[in-house]
C-alpha cells in the first residue's frame, strides 16, 4: 500500500497545509490538487456536494500526489466507510463530543481485531496499491474534530482515544458552542479565551501523541498556528478562494473605469 | 421579454464586466454570479463542460439578475440553438473568418423573417418573461469572434453584417494566427502590432454600429481596453482565478512557516 | 437574512400552499416553482431524487422567491444538515413519535445554544442573505410528522416540543398505522376517525402555538382541511400531477379518435 | 429484431399517439412511458436534456414496450448516429428543407449499401433483440420536418425521397416561417391557409406512400388531424402538462380558499 | 403486484445464482442483467456509487425480467427506505450482529403492523404492478448478512427472526472477524473452520425455513455451496469480471507478441 | 509536454495494445487503465457516452500512465477541439473517405499554421505538462478510419496527407462498405479479400511513414495483424469483455448446478 505522506512529513518533524474542496466537481479538485497542498480534503459535511461527486473527484486528484482526506457529514458508519472504500487516506468526523463517540468512530475506521470497519475497498484496492487489508488501518487517519463546549470538557478523555490520530479544530463551531451563539461564527478568531482554548487542545494533542489540525481563514493564522504546535492547517477553501479572487478582479475594473455597478438598477428578477 | 441589461448600460455610453466559466458546476456559477459582473459567459467551446450543465448553470445563475451568455464551440447550427432555448441572452460564435460565416451565424440567431432559428424555447419560455418569440430576435446579443488572419482580412465585411451586434476578440488565437504560431498564445498582449490589431477591431466596430469586447487576463489590461473603446472586456475566469488564488495561499503559507513542498519526495504515482 | 415568506403569510391569518418535487430534475423544479405556490417542497424521502439533486434544484427555484422546503428521509443528522446548508428554509422530518424524538430534530435544526447544529452554511451564505448565522434559527421552518398510532398517543408532548414550528400530517403512513394495514394508504381520508384525528392534530397545534399542515391528493380535500384550521396544506405533487395529465390526454385521444391502445397485443418485452 | 409497433399499427390503417418529452429525466420517462402512448420522443432539439440523459432515459422507457423515438437538434450526422445507437427506432429530423437534405437525412440513418450509417449499435445490441445489423434499416423511422416556407415549397420532392418514412410538422415554425414572423407560433393553428398547409403535407405524403405526423397541443385538434388523415400525431408534452396541471391546482385551491397569491408582495430576489 | 420469481424457484426446491453491481452506471446494469442471472443486486456499500445511481440502473434492469436487489451500507432506515421505494425486490443488510439488530432491520422493511416502513413506493407503483401496499411485504426479500464472530455467536437468534427471509454470508469480512485479521479477507475460503461455519449458517437457516446464501469468487465454488445447501449464490461481480477479462486479453496479446509493458519505462506521472 | 509514449514504443518498432471504453463511467475508465494497455481509447462515436462523460473519464486515467484517447462521432470541428481541450493525445475520426476530409481533419487538429484549432486547452494545461502550446502538435496523433468503399479507393492520398499519423481500421464498416451489407459486420474477418485489404492498408501507411491500426476482437486475431505490420491493435472493448465474462460466469454455474434459466417462464415484464 502507498505509504501515507502526512505521516512521513510529521515524522520528519515538519507541518502540512491542507487544501478544502467545498465545490462538487472532480475539475476544480483536479486544479486544487495541482497548486502544492500536501493533502486536500473534500467536505462531505458542509460542502455542496455529496458521495456521488466525491468518488470522481478523488480520481481527479489522483495524479496528483496530493494525500486524499474526506470530512463525513456526521458520526454516521454507513458514510464513513463508503469514504474509505472511495480511496479517501484519512476522515475528519464533525461533531465528537466524547470519549464514546470517538472510540465509535476509531472502531467504523478499522478492520477488525481494531475496529468494525466492513471489507470491500471496492476503488482502494485500485488507487492504494497492493496489501490494501493488512496496512489500512495503518495509514489512514482518523481526525475527530473537538468543536463543542462539551467535547472541551472531554478533551483530555476524547485525545486519549486508541486508534485515533488527531484532532481537527472547526473554529466556527467551538467559538460558537464556547459562546452561546453570542459570537459571529468563523475562522481566525483572536479572542483570547479563543487562542487559549486553541492552545489546550494541541496540548492535549502532544501527551498523548496524537496530531492537531486547524482550520484557518488564511495563511497567516495558519502561520501562527504552526507556531502554537499545530501540525496541519488548512487554509481558505476552493469556494472562499474562488468568491474573493473574483469579487477583487471586479472591484478593481470598476475602480479603474469607474463603471459602477448596476444590478440593482435594471436587473430585477433575472433572467 | 426581460429586457437586456447590457443594452442598457451600453446605451448610456458605459462599459460592461462579464465573468468567464469554464468549470462545469451549478455552484460555481451561483457563486461567480454573485461577485459584481453585468454579464457571465459559459464557455461550451474551452471549458471543461457541455450542454447538460450549461442549462443547471444557467438556473443556479437566474437570481442573480447578470445577464447570462454561452461561448459555443463552433458556428454549428444545433449547439448555438440548444443554447438560445437554455435562455442565454447573448451568444459568442468562435472563428468567424468570413462574412459569410457571419451572416449564417446571424441566421441561426434570429427567428424569420430575420433568420432560421427554430422555435422552441423551452426553458427561455419560463425565464425570460413573456411575448419572447417577438422580443428574442432584439434581445439576445450575438457576437462573431474575430480571431485569424483571415478574419483580420475580412474585418470590414464582418462587421457590417446586419443583425450582427458585436466582435468578441480571443487575443490567445489572433496572436496565434497572426504570428504563424512563433509566439506564445495568451491574454493581454503587448506587441504593438497587437495592440494596433486591437484598435483596427474597434475601429471596424464603430464605424458600423457594433459593439466591441475583449478576452482580458487581468482588471489593469481590460481598464486598457476599455480607453481604446471596448465596449466590455472579459476578466480572467473561474479556473484561473482559482487556481492562482490557491497557489498564492499555499506560497504565502510555504514562506511563512518554512515547510517546503515534498510531493516530489514522497509522493510518486498518486493514491 | 430573507424573511421567510411563509411566516409573514401565517402572521396575517391566510394559509398557504405547498408544491411538492419527487422528480430529481432541476427544470421540473423551476417549472413548479413557477406556477404560485407559496413554498416548495423536494421530497428526499419518498422522492426519486437525493441531495445531489436537491442542489440544482434549490438553484432552480431561487429566483422564483417561492419559499424552499425539504422533507429529509429519517430522523438522521447527516442529510438534515446538508439539506438545511443547501438553502432549505425549512425540514420536514418523517415519524417523529415521541418527544424525545422531536426534541433531538429540533437539535439538529439550530444553531447554539438552541441546538447542535454545525455551522458552515456553505450555499445558504450565497442564497438567504446576509445575517445567516444571527437570524437562521428563527426563520427556518421545523415541521415533525405525526403519522402514526405511536405519534397519535404522544401528540401533546410532541406538539409542546420548543423550538418546532409546526406538525405535519402524513395521511397515508397515518391511516397504516391507526389501522393496522387494514385499510389501504392515500390522501385525502374520508373515514370518520382519520376527520377526527386531523382535527385532533389542528388542535393541538392551536394549544401549542404550532403551525399545521396536511399532504393532500386534491385542492378541494385541501380546502376542506383549511377550514379544519390547517395553515399549509401540499396538493399533489409533480409525479403525480404529470401522470395524471398525460394520461387523461391519452384517454381524450383514444375517446375521439376510437384508436384503441394495442401494447399489450404487439409490445412484448420492449425495446 | 423487435418489430416496429408503428408500422404495425399504421398498416393496420390505424392511427397512433406520440408522447413528447423535453425533461432530461429517467424517472419522468418512465412515467410517461407507462400512460399508454404508442410511441414516445424525446426532444433532444428544444428540450432541456441532450444524449447523456437521453441514454437513460430510453433505458427506462424499454419495460413498458412504447416506441422510443427521438428529435435531433439539427442534420448532424454525429447525433443523429448516437441516438441511433442509443436504440431510437425512430428519429424526427427538424428543418428539413430540400429533397437533398432530405436524401442526406435518409443516408445518416441507414447502413450501407443505403446509406452511410457507421456500424456500432452499442446499446440497441442488448435492447432491440438479434438481427439488428440485418433488419435496423427496415424497422427504423426516419421522419423529416417540414417547417419552412423553403419546406412548403420543396414538398414534393422531399416527399419522393426514397428511403424516408415520413413527414413530421412542426407548427409553429411552419407558421412563423410562411407568415414571416407576423403571427405568432404555436400549435393548433386555426388559420385557413395554415389548415391547408397541412392538407396538402398529407396528401404529398400519400401521394408518396409516406406517413403524415402532426406535432398538436391538444387531444381534441389532434382528433381533428387524424381526420384530415395524418397517421400520428404527438399531443402536448411533459413540461407543458405539468405546467399546466400544476397552475390547475393551485389556481383551484386559490378559488376556494380565497388565499391570495403573494409572492409578488414579499418574495423579491428569492432564497 | 409482480410475484417474486426467486421465491417461485426456491418453492420448487431450485438454488438461484445472483449477479453483482459494483460499477454506478446504468449501461453496464442493463447488460449485467440480460446474461441470464435470476437477481442482480446493486451494492450500495462497497459498491462505487450510490443512491442517484441506483435508480437509473434499476429502471435499466427492469425489461430484463430479473429480479432486482441492493446491498444497503449500513443498517440505517433512511436508506432502506429509498431503496425500497426505488423498486428493489429485495435488500441485503450488513453487519447483522444481533437478533435485536435483525428485527430492527425487519421493522425498516416492512409496511405496518408488521414493521414501520415509511409509505411512499414512488417508483415501486410503476415499476412493481398494481396492489403494492398489501403485497410487498410478502414479496419483499429482506436478507440479514452475518458476517462476524458476534453474529455467529447469536446465529440461532437472528434466523429465528419473524420476517427475516434469510441470511446472506460476507466470507471476507468473517473471515477477518473470526480470524481477528489474522488471514487475508477473500472469497471462495478453503479453511476447515470457516467451511464449518457456512455450513453451520445453513442449518441455522433450514432450522428455522430462512433462506441461505453466499458471496462467491467463482461458479466453481459457488456450486459447492449450492451441494452445501445454500438457496443463493452470487458469484463474482461486474468490476472483478471486468478486470480480470481485461487483464487476460492484455496477457494474451503481449504473450504472442512479445510486446512487454513498458508503463514504468516511459510513463511517470500520466497525461 | 510529456511525451506521447505510443510514439516512443513504435520509434522502437514495438507494437502497441490500445484499450476500448463504450462505458460512460470513470471508475471503469480507472479500472480498463490498470490493466496493462499501453493507450485506452473512449469511443465517443458508438460508446454510451458523450463528452460529459469522457472528461472525468480521461482524469480517472491520469494516474495510470496510459496514453489517453478518444474517437470522435463525426468529422464535426466542435467535439474534436473539445476532445483536445480535455486532455487526448490522440484522436480517431470515423469516416474519412477523401484526401480532402483527411487534411480537414487534420486542420481540426493542429494548431496555426499547420491548422486552424483554436487555442484553450483548459484541462490539458493542467495534465499533459508545461508547453502545450509549443508541443501539442508534435505530441497529439490524428488516426483518420478508412472503413469503406470510397476511402479504399482514395487510399493512397489519404495515406498522403501530411500531419496524419495513421489509418485506424474498422473492419465492421469496412466489411459493410466493401460487400453492400451482404456480409454481417463484425470484427477478425477472416474473408481473403478482406484480409488482403487490411494488408493494403497497411502497405498504404508503410509507403507514406503512417501508422497502421486495427480494432480487433480477440488477442489471437490482433497478433496475426501484427504480424502483417500494424502498429497497433484494439482488442475488444469494455462493454463486450464484461458481457461475455458475466455470461460464461452464469453458463458455468449453471452447468455444474444443473439450475436451468427460468426467465422465460417466470418473469414477463420486469419489475
Amino acid at each position: 500500500m502507498i505509504k501515507n505522506k502526512l505521516k512521513q512529513i510529521w515524522a520528519e518533524g515538519r507541518p502540512t497545509i491542507n487544501g478544502w474542496l467545498s465545490i462538487g466537481n472532480p475539475f476544480t479538485a483536479e486544479i486544487m490538487a495541482a497548486q502544492g497542498y500536501d493533502s486536500v480534503s473534500i467536505d462531505v459535511q458542509h460542502g455542496a456536494l455529496d458521495y456521488s461527486m466525491l468518488l470522481p473527484m478523488f480520481q481527479a486528484m489522483r495524479a496528483s500526489g496530493v494525500v486524499p482526506m474526506a470530512r463525513v457529514p456526521w458520526l454516521e458508519p454507513g458514510i464513513i466507510m463508503k469514504v474509505l472504500d472511495a480511496g479517501a487516506y484519512g476522515v475528519i468526523c464533525p461533531m465528537v463530543n466524547t470519549a464514546e463517540q470517538a472510540a465509535q468512530f476509531v472502531s467504523y475506521m478499522r478492520y477488525p481485531p481494531a475496529g468494525q470497519r466492513s471489507f470491500g475497498p471496492t476503488r482502494a484496492n485500485f488507487s492504494a496499491g497492493a496489501n490494501y487489508a493488512a496496512e489500512a488501518n495503518d495509514e489512514i487517519l482518523a481526525f475527530a474534530m473537538v468543536e463543542t463546549a462539551e467535547a472541551m470538557r472531554n478533551l483530555d478523555a476524547i485525545a486519549a482515544t486508541p486508534g485515533l490520530d488527531g484532532i481537527y479544530v472547526g473554529p466556527a463551531d467551538l467559538t460558537f458552542s464556547l459562546h452561546q451563539g453570542r459570537l459571529a461564527p468563523g475562522f481566525d478568531r483572536e479572542e483570547p479565551e479563543m487562542i487559549e482554548a486553541l492552545q489546550t487542545i494541541v496540548a492535549a494533542c502532544k501527551k498523548h501523541g496524537k496530531r492537531a489540525a486547524l482550520h484557518c481563514g488564511t495563511a497567516d493564522y495558519a502561520a501562527r498556528a504552526i507556531k502554537w504546535g499545530f501540525d496541519m492547517t488548512t487554509v481558505s477553501g476552493d469556494s472562499r478562494l474562488l468568491a474573493s479572487a473574483a469579487q477583487a478582479s471586479v472591484a478593481r475594473f470598476r475602480e479603474l473605469t469607474g463603471a459602477k455597478a448596476v444590478l440593482g438598477e435594471a436587473g430585477k428578477g433575472g433572467y
